[in-house]
């Protein structure tokens, strides 16, 4: 589906743009057009090629799938792929949804596969306030990331509340089944912190004027968007240490508690051993000499009070009881 | 709540200013305008924007809550964006609390939320002595993030004492119980780096004569604060390596006390489960030839003495007594 | 096996040249020479010399086996050599093989020991459209690469599958068999990350135009096999987190299931051994009062039911059945 | 207390210099002067200014405690910070001594707090042979910076025999009590790191003719403690690599040996209580067949060794006995 | 023990040079002249800087034991200190044998303790074919370079072989004889990195063309040696990655080995402790009511199989037996 959109230098929009008028537009001067191609471009190739001369191979990147944001200098033209948030991602999976841009003296053309929430709104901006078009293609590309970055934030909140769970399971439980859990943030966190690297970077190549399409004041904008994007990929770094340190803490915490286990299964082990030892040695078949004594099992309760107490002392001096 | 304090070539301070004179007071060669502004921006954004000409995503980036350190040059004047250390902040949560800047030829316009200690410090030093404020904005803003920087030491310190703590628990104790600690630590210690090392990189820029609104003098000033960023970064650093290592030497001994009580439990099983094996046989219900020998049982206290005997030998050779 | 092509100005394809025509071809304006060496160089070398002027270090570096990816410029020609994917490539193997290239301003030759996918490809390529190759040697070599860049997509999906197996046995078993998978996974991993790396390089330093020898326009077209390979070591890295993560995980989970057993058998262990231990006392062969007694052994059930129902209080008091 | 030595141009010392002599002699054409400054400034601030116009905000950093080396260029000094070892360095704690240096076209002030030993041998040095102090101030410094890196030496040769210890106990004992000096060691190392490198990047910029003060002949110079310094970080960097990698091997054994105790523990239990349980059964007073066999007990002697056989085959199939 | 080769323009190789005439050859153009020095410097240090005017404190780096490798430009010649691998380097211990040359326009001077390999190579080259030598000094040392890293490769693959080795060892046992040797790996492999770094370093330097003393055409050279150097050093980060890895491993397999034999343990534990309780009650001397019972003994045997079935159930559904 295409969506035509050109606003005349007195700040007119003009929705019914057709195809055929495109490339008179182009010529006007102070016309800034905007282009949405919505969907798989197919058809579409020819019209971009030939109306807005864009390279063959950035064509073909809109097409491909499986693509980093990246940003290439055409010339007459920047292409810019950019990856916004998908609208299921979660603290279990990061999803991202590729938005192709064309950026010219006087025009933009956007492409993407799936509805797109940053256009949808900057569409809705645009036809609002017509002036804000009436800026160039620069502001209105500005507006598209931004809407971007924008729909990070709900996602970052997301991912702070899944670790602040997280990090109270690591620290309270001692099974297994957080740790799925644990496996699939990390991953997703990863992901995260790769594309929005990656977006980062661009945003940084865009706002620093190394693009002389870009002018001075579409900077300044850019490098707010940048801005955030410096806040993004600082929080996913956070986001992993504080993930990495909750599992070195969990792995730690499972050691104690077996090292604390362990010291109860050894005292009343060892404590018992022993004495069941003794009242063996009395259940024998012999006819052992102290069953003939008075008191004679008074004996062997001493001798076991005794053992027991010997046994207490050389723990307690070994440290066996206390926990250093 | 609007403060403005006006100084003028001649050195006399002014803090009757209305905003109403401002205009005027921007034009007169030789003085300079400081205006803080407590709480939030709200109508006063306007007032900012109309009078000193400041970028509205600077206004914007004011207002925000969560954005980290940063500096943004728009022509006029420099926005700074920097971050002190919250009077709460303590070994459990760093917390910080968020100053902006405009920085103008003549002018100063300070923003915050909430009361700040340096803004309030700086203020008393102006009143006490107006030479300070003479010698342009540039000055005053040195002397409010330096006081900002001083409010680190404490925490610095609250810091190392609560590393020498935990380093000396971890190595006594194998409890679970300082895991929550040195957990909140090490996020502390992460926020803290994160946000250091921002304000050092702002300060890099500032003090390396990046923008022409820093003349020289000043921005020596703003060298030594950002010296004192360098160790503040550095010891965060440091810290974080402390505690790190403080964890593993913690789960070095867990292991090592394990492996202690292990061998105490072996050894004792093991030399007694044989001889209650011994004494188990006897205390069979059969005829047994032994039940009638003389010394039967004199004879099953040798044997059992014999396989004690046997199986310490065998333990020792195999190293099971030793540490090693 | 050498094969010789030769495209002239008017793009019409030759490949009928014979050694001895090539230099006046070489000289031809707008002529584009591709010669193809299948095969050890041996004896080749001379012609290659005297024919294409290229340094002996170069033809050094063709002979031997184990170099890493790397660009030389010897001014008059660039020397390229570029690791592609080995069609036995596994994950359980990253097997490279390799391809030199030496690009003239108007010829290409291309040597490898072992027949060469990309090279084949891009020769049926050209033969079905000559036009290709009349846009310059740097083109042919844009293709090669193009091709050797696609061949690693394969492994990298071959890669994707196996590490979601090894991430479900390492989440699931606690069996020892999955670690030498996950070793030899690592080590293919690595091999991979170094080599796409060295070869990102290179293709950095093609595209941005840092040898006269390539084109403005070509540049463009390796700027892109250069953003699939940022992708490719991208995933190599993401990859090799994922394995060390899902290591961790396995460990953790092997810590659990280890603190688990250990419950289960100090729970039993210490509720049965005092019980073991009264029962014994009760076979001792002494002629205890509670022998006399009417109801003694009920006596005895019922200090055995109170020793039980004690140690169940004291463990449930320590925390030793719930698993915090 | 205050020690002057000044150099004429025609090499000859003049240890008697008062303070009032200073300012003529530093107009004196070819006169080094030499301030060197024991103990606290306290009152000598004002005459280091006044004299040597040094900048106030440099003495500040010469009387705090707690500076990283540093280099402050203010135009006409330099101000260098620098850190030598404490003579009470030890491998279990790295201690620094601060020394801070105006360096000016024709004089050199250096301070310290406590005695300095490269101080003291500079002294002793220009005493013997003033010609190297006829060099200018810059080769004086050198000479200081020099001595102390030297002194960093025999700190590097305790430290490696204490880790050449170290290693040898990690690989030994299974004992915590190594634990604390391997945390006092890593902690030593740490500071030593963060000291040399901030002390090696000042040489760094001091060699490389950032300063007009340096001439060239003593960047030559000043480039060889460069080098020393490089050497002493890279020390540094891999005795905390050995540290860590004897920790690591440390936890292996540790973990190796209980794991054989635990298989001495396993298999002598599981081994004897199927045997303990039979001699009970038959312990029991009901009227049991095999009591009226003849060779009932030789049964039971038979029946306890098909089982011990029978665990026996069961645990050599599960290779619970060897170590694989 | 000193070596002096002249090779005049002529390309006549002349071995006969006495230090008197050294100063003649070296006026003479198109001479190139090779001193080489084998043993301590001592005395011949006054011969070296009256003859080639070198760098006192160059002189002063031949002569320490302890030096990392290294370049200085003295402006009239180079210093480089370079190290080459010790013969006796093995598996266990890397060793390096330090060489200093001093690169002049037309002259060598090298210098070195003990026997060096690559001089000796160099030197038969040379007098086989002088030519080699009349191409200047910067080739004679290209070639003692060259050499030096050729020398790499039979370490290089006995590190290699090792690692296979200790990989195996590490995925195969879980005994601690091994983990001396990782010890030992590791500590070579730290040092190996830490000096082919520096000397990777160094040729860098000397291949891109940073010193006016190397030209064009030997740069071409040196950039071979550095690509070798690349690799090395490549090769060395791998191995430390594989060696760490397969550390790893074997922890991993350590502690699922203890895992198995815990659950052997506990299972065979628990199942028999409750069943040697109950035989402990009817071995109690008590007259109870199930020894007058026809079937008493059947009847505890079937009490006993209860138990077991009972316990073996509830041991399945927690999942003890099943290895997750």
């Amino acid at each position: 589906m295409l969506t035509i959109v050109a606003c005349s230098a007195e700040r007119k929009l003009d929705e019914a743009v057709t195809k055929e008028r495109l490339p008179d537009l182009l010529k006007a001067p102070g016309t800034t057009v905007w282009v949405d191609l919505s969907g798989p471009i197919g058809d579409e190739a020819g019209f971009l090629t030939s109306t807005f001369h864009v390279h063959p191979l950035a064509i073909e990147d809109c097409e491909a799938r499986r693509h980093h944001p990246k940003i290439d200098d055409y010339g007459s033209h920047l292409f810019i792929l950019s990856h916004g948030v998908h609208p299921e991602s979660s603290a279990r999976e990061f999803k991202s949804r590729q938005l192709s841009a064309f950026l010219g003296p006087n025009f933009l053309v956007t492409c993407h596969r799936d509805a797109s929430r940053s256009i949808q709104a900057t569409l809705e901006g645009v036809r609002r306030n017509p002036r804000l078009m009436a800026e160039g293609p620069g502001m209105v590309l500005y507006r598209v990331l931004d809407y971007q970055v924008d729909l990070y934030l709900p996602l970052m909140e997301t991912l702070q509340k899944r670790i602040d769970e997280i990090e109270k399971e690591c620290l309270a439980a001692s099974t297994s089944a957080i740790l799925q859990d644990v496996f699939d943030l990390r991953k997703a966190l990863v992901r995260l912190r790769r594309f929005s690297g990656h977006q980062r970077e661009i945003l940084l190549r865009l706002s620093r004027r190394e693009f002389p399409l870009i002018d001075d004041k579409t900077a300044v904008y850019l490098r707010d968007v940048f801005d955030h994007l410096v806040r993004i990929t600082d929080l996913a770094d956070s986001y992993r240490e504080l993930v990495a340190g909750a599992l070195e803490a969990h792995l730690s915490i499972v050691s104690n508690r077996t090292n604390e286990i362990m010291r109860v299964l050894t005292v009343i082990t060892t404590l018992f051993i022993p004495l069941t030892f003794i009242v063996g040695i009395y259940g024998m078949n012999f006819d052992m000499p102290e069953f003939h004594w008075r008191y004679g099992h008074l004996f062997v309760y001493g001798l076991m009070a005794a053992v027991a107490a010997g046994m207490y002392f050389v723990f307690r001096r070994r440290g066996i009881f206390n926990r250093r």
